[in-house]
């Protein structure tokens, strides 16, 4: 058996994942909106053969929000304009399945599909923030029903994606036949949430259908992944952590009929990386003091709908929250809450803890390289999503000193395997249901 | 006074404007879904000091649909696609405030004026289609209602795109001081139909605010262009009509406290150019041989709510619809009872007018040429809305034979007046409310 190639995305998150990222020298400070910039990293990572590049998104913000992320690219608009820049990378965004209408989205979606040349991903997330709430009219629909919409979201988005079999567009300008009829399916949903006639406007593409993601980690997140994604992007926390989140959302893809292969799995890493282990650990100084305490404080309460932890002790023990943070974050807010107890860590550790969180790859390019092998090889993940706390440095660095050893020891390629997302991927073109159907029939009769 | 240069947007449209233009064979047949012929029109039209392209949109399709719109692009994806493709010229889409959420929309059109750099603009329809509140888990609103609701709309995404003051953004590494809170405005609005808090996660963009487009022409949308439009795409039925209506509607502004400059009327025409007269009138007849009688009925129908035309006698009068139409496109319907009644034609004559209207400009560069000054100099508009029949066959020729005639007139220069859409239509930077309210004050003081 050889072994397991390695796959990467990449997170465009202008400055980078840490809260002060901007104030890096590396890098310049508007990043979260500077065109140029993600076009250069997007072509960087294109080069080095990631896989796709990953869009994250909030539809909420207020004075005390993640500074660079106050003013930011919208996901696919973004992403139309790579379409565009790039050649081959995916090119995956966030949209949100709580405030969004399944018709537009599945259309903006295909339109990306197709401009792409079938590259497009999408991020399904059920937005975490309460104050999204406050921007579009309406409740904030709680954890479980957020899942429940997610998941009729989903039924009615691929259903739509179907709507055109992949002959049925015929444009034979000698008979003036445009399209076959049989060939065309309206979808007419109805269920609890919503109601959709269909057909979409839009064909299927050259991957068949965008590359669906997942990035909620709860029960219900894990069903929803296992029934649907061919992707999870989720947490690190460590290798055993993250093989048994793994492993369970591949059994919940089996549960849904489908192999395990189905769906890949994507922690998000922030890997800091230098030609010795001391720079290393300087270059991860550097980024920890782009922070001070009050900062820190901001920004863990950000997972606990914006909390304000400015009231207690530093120094005392981390606070008994109740039930703040139950309804947004719910996974990362119970895994800081347990990591808080077990290590009976202060707050002002929590809080600098959750700001800069010391990274789980960290170190010498080779160093890096074998403990991503070691991920892989132990099927804690099929790849990782590069989601650098400085962009610029981060991405930088990875390619010039990580990049080379995966090389060397075999297990990486520059060479993206395909044309579409899912060719990159390793997954097979998302066949049309009716196709499917049809080919059930075929094979019974 | 130096005599007015004209302006024009192009429409991209796909093949055409025409119901079966994906049959002629001087483009090709799937330019609908084709990024390079999107592409290649949009650049030649920039070289040819074109000052914006504008992409129409619809949100329902059937089996009855103009075939090549069966499949399309979606407009926010397809101008980003562009913004990386172009440089220059401005890029305007539609979306309906009756099927979209403000704060969604606001921020797409935002980014999408970041990433081209200022040249977005947003054309403003009601959605006149019923079938589209199919697709949308919801009523369709009634004619007066719907602009209701996209009144209220613009105020919400007017007042979101002003979120940010000009210089509220600081990114002072030295200091950390990312932003200025006091430059930061929530927009907090509580109204009939929408709660949007904000603030906006976008920033303004070098013009400011995305142009607003309009496109209704019945009173309700005379008001509403009026009141909030930069510019007005409208129909053409010939100079003295086309006057009126630009009458209204810079009377409507002046209603509102504005110029009439503020506010400029593009009607949308589709020139058909020749060498000769003879080869215009051969070219024109080309287009109508691309349609049957039975096509052009359906053709009619769309217009109807989809209403079947084939139950008619052919040769006997229009019929009698009664409300039928009323509440779609109803300045498009009445228009056509109106001149059906007028010239007591037939159904047949009815069906190809509206399929292949004989076009208002016709004839050789020099007099499509003529036209045109002649309808800018008696004020019917300040600029045309190219929305070619055939587009690779109609851009070509505009460009060739039309273009060199209004240079040589000093009508027209290829080199655009700026760098943003509000630029190139002769608009001045919008200005935030904030700044213009401390401005108010200043004066005053
Ligand atoms: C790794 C990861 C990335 C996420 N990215 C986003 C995002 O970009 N935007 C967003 O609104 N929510 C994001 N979420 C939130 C999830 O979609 C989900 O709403 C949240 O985690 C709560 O669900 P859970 O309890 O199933 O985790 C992310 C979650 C995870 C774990
Ligand atoms: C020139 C013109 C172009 C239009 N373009 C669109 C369009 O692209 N998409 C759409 O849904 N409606 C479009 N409309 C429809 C209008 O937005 C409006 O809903 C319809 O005309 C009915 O309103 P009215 O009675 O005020 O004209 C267009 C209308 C006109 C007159």
């Amino acid at each position: 058996m050889t072994a397991k190639p390695i796959s990467f995305g990449i997170m465009l998150h202008g400055a980078g994942g840490h809260m002060n990222s901007w104030k890096h020298p590396g890098g310049p400070a508007d990043a979260s909106v500077n065109l140029d910039f993600y076009i250069s990293q997007a072509r960087k990572a294109e080069q080095a053969g990631v896989a796709f590049a990953f869009v994250a998104d909030g539809l909420y913000i207020n004075e005390k929000s993640i500074p660079h992320f106050l003013n930011r690219f919208e996901p696919l608009t973004i992403l139309s304009a790579l379409a565009v820049a790039t050649d081959k990378i995916g090119l995956a965004g966030t949209i949100s399945t709580s405030y969004s209408d399944p018709f537009t989205v599945a259309r903006q979606l295909a339109s990306l599909d197709l401009i792409s040349g079938g590259r497009a991903g999408w991020n399904v997330v059920t937005t975490p923030l309460e104050g999204s709430a406050l921007n579009y009219s309406r409740d904030h629909p709680d954890h479980a029903l957020r899942y429940e919409i997610a998941d009729e979201y989903l039924q009615v988005t691929q259903g739509l994606w179907d709507s055109w079999d992949d002959d049925a567009v015929i444009r034979d300008r000698e008979t003036g036949q445009f399209f076959d009829p049989a060939k065309l399916h309206a979808l007419n949903h109805k269920g609890r949430f919503f109601e959709v006639a269909g057909p979409l406007n839009s064909p299927r593409s050259k991957q068949g259908q965008p590359v669906i993601f997942q990035a909620g980690s709860s029960d219900a997140g894990i069903g929803l992944a296992g029934k649907y994604a061919d992707a999870v992007f989720t947490h690190s926390p460590s290798l055993e952590e993250t093989r048994a989140f793994t492993n369970r959302v591949k059994d919940a893809a089996v549960a849904h009929c489908r192999r395990r292969d189905d769906v890949k799995i994507f922690p998000g890493i922030s890997p800091i990386v230098a030609e010795t282990r001391e720079e290393a650990e300087a270059k991860y100084d550097r980024i920890r003091n782009l922070l001070s305490i009050e900062e820190a404080l901001a920004y863990l309460g950000r997972y606990f709908d914006h909390h304000d932890f400015s009231q207690y002790d530093l120094d005392a023990p981390f606070p008994d929250l109740g039930e703040i943070g139950r309804n947004s974050f719910r996974s990362t807010t119970d895994r800081i809450k347990a990591d808080a107890a077990a290590g009976n860590l202060s707050l002002r550790e929590v809080a600098l803890a959750a700001a800069t969180p010391r990274p789980n790859f960290i170190g010498t390019g080779a160093e890096v390289a074998e403990r991503l092998i070691e991920w892989i090889d132990a099927g804690a993940s099929d790849g990782f999503i590069l989601g650098f706390a400085v962009s610029a440095e981060g991405l930088e660095d990875f390619i010039r000193l990580v990049i080379p050893e995966l090389e060397a020891r075999g297990r990486y390629s520059r060479d993206l395997p395909g044309e579409t997302l899912r060719d990159h991927l390793g997954l097979p073109r998302k066949e049309s249901r009716y196709a499917q159907a049809a080919g059930i029939v075929a094979k019974a009769g």
